[in-house]
């Protein structure tokens, strides 16, 4: 057998290998009920197919994270988690009720962060080609390598502010008008998320 | 000539009119002053290179931009902008003189956004690597074609909020909190650059 088909065999076998490693992580988290409603039939679609498959990916959300001032991820928690619309009646107790002592409270708003695998740089082009098609400004190929193309894809609709730390806490007046942002770009957000999902399955 | 050799040619013709085209937009970009000075000293040397050449890049930023409430980036405006720690007295006075009957004003600290161009996959893949010892965790491939691949990596500090609209004003209290913070953030996104910066050199 010749050099060049020897690595497209080996290409083949890794990529077969992730493909099913990846199926397994997404159905374990299916039965746990770890993923966003939302983009279950869009995940199922994409693994479903012969040369792609999705990595760990999120359709937006807000939430309240706790973390220490340095911020490392580590010791990062969730206080509110939400991928939809949220009321202020619902997460501004959370708020309230929050002991910032030595911690930062964060309000966000986070974009949709895909990751869809395949196995030749020419089907990585495709999902790029999806991507610019469906508006998506920001993303790229994250992993590259024969049988191993990672691509990440990020929403820019994004919110970020501190709104709690020792003795400073957001007014309500002041947090009712983000959180009322937060679910308008959230809904944007969405909106760009359906526009690459037909994109893609097009290309695909 | 065979095929192989024919896109080969094909590909570092491309390359090459790329690289002058980009060298010539930098060269008029500091003409103008409109490059971050502590951008600048990078931009030089990654351009001297032979294999790669830096597209719009920006080392990390704070802002007040202007929008209209659809956020339709063309309409938007900057309203204060610095590549830099930034006081209470010379942005907060921007925010109150702002007339925003119609109008969304946004505080945001943004995080460096760096395009680097080259001409092969593996030299792409190669600021890859520099990316990922740099702890850099945003950013990959754009574009992928021979004689054209384009990096955009991506910092992730960053802090945005709406501050002015109709009749909302952000309260004193809270926005100096909120910028606090964007400085702080600014300063570690400029450390994470510095180590990115390091890392492009040694493998470049």
């Amino acid at each position: 057998m010749e050099k060049k088909e020897k690595l497209k065999d080996k290409a083949s076998i890794r990529f077969k290998m992730l493909k099913r490693k990846y199926a397994e992580m997404l159905n374990n988290a299916l039965k746990e009920s770890k993923v966003d409603k939302q983009l279950i039939p869009f995940l199922k679609k994409v693994n479903s197919l012969d040369k792609f498959f999705t990595a760990s990916s999120c359709a937006g959300r807000i939430i309240l994270l706790e973390t220490t001032t340095s911020e490392s991820k580590k010791e990062s928690k969730f206080i509110f988690k939400k991928h939809g619309k949220v009321s202020f009646e619902e997460i501004f107790p959370k708020i309230r009720d929050f002991d910032a002592k030595d911690k930062y409270l964060w309000f966000k708003q986070e974009p949709f962060i895909l990751h869809i695998g395949t196995d030749t740089l020419e089907n990585a082009k495709k999902i790029i080609t999806a991507m610019h098609k469906a508006g998506i400004k920001r993303g790229g190929i994250m992993v590259a390598q024969e049988g191993k193309y990672i691509i990440e894809l990020l929403g820019t609709q994004s919110l970020s502010l501190l709104v709690k730390y020792k003795d400073f806490q957001i007014c309500e007046n002041c947090f009712r008008k983000q959180l009322q942002i937060a679910n308008k770009k959230l809904e944007r957000n969405y909106r760009r998320l359906k526009l690459f999902e037909k994109e893609f399955l097009k290309v695909s």
